[in-house]
């Protein structure tokens, strides 16, 4: 149960790492998750469309066979990768102690390391609106391109409410199944860079509804049905008719399982270093979106995943001599 | 001649600035280089055999075949790139002004822009050994994959300066076209990673010279044919008969265009606010092995070059609102 490096984590940072700390010969074990913060193995790339900016992929490619690349590529030079949610840790002293969801009891034996890699990314932001627990996965979804192509949103009119990039993207994806698409924004412009608002706004099935807030989510008891919108500046209400809403309203970095051992800002990132991986912890690093709220990009993500790799290396070799 | 952005540089730093600069709308400009740093266009990645840790790559790509991808993704979504290697630009006031080698003459109009991205990344360094000049390129070398398969070493014993990672893989490249490989190492030890370094010395073609140093090469007036080496510790001499001469003994950072005016450390690197690409002038950024000691690789240049593009965006939208 002993590794030198436990790389938590199932992102573009978390196999970098691996790919990094594996040719290293360093055997990484990558504790990859089982719907770790609510998201398949592959974290949010498995939850995006066509990805056009990695870098190397001039044509496209989509976020799950990107996601399938990084893991085939961890394994090829020898990570070990287990299917695990990672419940907490002991920073507290070495060797680090890791434990996961079918081996959390008071006296089971935890995973232990010399060096902790944290690579868990940030999960997707749901509005807390009345119904909206009780349809949630019944007509709710903050994953348009995991659940867009189900049968129960097929053919219908679809919500999105979000004005940024991914909302953007979101609806982009979903006018594939609906037969139109409202985008419902809050302010009275989007956050989206230009070239995905410009899309969003010119696409024909794709309305946006500015200044309006859901507040409510309406269904048959089985499925959403509608929605109730408060308008931000009247604060007038409007019942519109949907089969599906879609959130795509930001993120939070998943660091619940860290008990407050590494130190996060006010928005709950972990804060590394600023141009390293390292933490005010000896022996744990960050990569990825949990300690990165400017850039979020997979390429960022990949890049830093690597930085923490070559500074875990450094680390284990002065331990080591 | 004005653009919102100009990138400088055509490795994978500079590429993905530019993919994301002209998926967000600026059309930015990528002057490449003519053999600028002594490198073709592409950068150091165009010097590398098989890139096996850039993730999304599971089975490995040349180092050509990736830049060749990364300039396709720029072209895809409009980035105008020129062939044409900066000689010179003025950050002291807006808009930046850029001088490129065939418009370089007082009363030449520079290309000028409002933000202007640092990639031109580092090239590799060269002993200033005897006779090291003359050879030049008649048997010596600083690119074993440029210059390896030239029929000149085919079945001759050559000989790889250096001890790091990339002089492993050098070493490990010629072993394709020499009939021995000697790696000439000044230390007692290797500097490379342990993965490279077991490959190096578990190659059957392989010979480890330790404590050695060149300080003349030999030839025949036309082609090198041998080398004189100095111990370490004893300053004995010794001649060795070889082929071809490799040097793999680190590089200098490509700057000399800047003319001082962006802060430099002691080894030349440029200075980019750590975590971020910007630096002391507004308006100017930095990405890639330009900037980085610690990481240099493709995939934490290409990361920064991301970070560079969107830093960049920032501050346009701040200019123009």
């Amino acid at each position: 149960m002993h590794r030198k490096v436990i790389i938590i984590g199932s992102g573009p940072a978390a196999h970098t790492a691996a790919i990094y700390a594996s040719r290293a010969n360093l055997k990484p074990l990558l504790l990859e998750g089982m719907l770790a913060g609510g998201v398949a193995a592959g974290g949010q790339l498995t939850t995006t469309t066509e990805v056009e900016n990695f870098p190397g992929f001039p044509e496209g490619i989509t976020g799950m066979e990107l996601t399938d690349k990084f893991r085939e590529q961890s394994l090829r030079f020898g990570t070990d990768i287990e299917t695990e949610t990672v419940t907490r840790v002991d920073l507290s002293s070495k060797p680090i102690k890791v434990w996961v969801e079918e081996n959390d009891g008071p006296e089971d034996t935890p995973y232990t390391c010399d060096a902790l890699i944290v690579a868990t990314g940030a999960t997707a932001r749901k509005l807390p609106i009345k119904g909206g627990d009780f349809y949630w996965q019944k007509g709710i979804s903050a994953c348009a391109v995991c659940d867009g192509a189900a049968p129960i949103f097929k053919h219908k009119v679809l919500a999105v409410v979000g004005g940024g990039d991914s909302a953007c993207e979101e609806a982009m994806f979903l006018t594939k199944y609906a037969t139109k698409v409202l985008m419902i924004v809050r302010k009275d412009h989007f956050r989206a860079s230009n070239i995905m608002a410009n899309r969003a706004l010119s696409h024909p099935k794709i309305e946006v509804m500015w200044l309006q807030n859901v507040v409510e989510v309406l269904g048959n008891g089985k499925l959403v049905t509608g929605a109730v919108l408060r308008h931000s500046e009247t604060n007038e209400t409007t019942t519109i008719d949907i089969g599906g809403l879609f959130f795509a309203i930001g993120h939070t970095p998943n660091t619940s399982f860290l008990g407050g051992q590494l130190k996060v800002d006010k928005e709950g990132y972990v804060l590394a270093t600023p141009g390293k991986s390292t933490t005010e912890i000896e022996g744990v690093f960050v990569a990825g979106d949990v300690q990165d709220k400017r850039y979020r990009q997979a390429i960022t993500a990949a890049g830093s995943g690597c930085m923490a790799a070559l500074d875990c290396c450094k680390y284990l070799e002065e331990l080591e001599s």
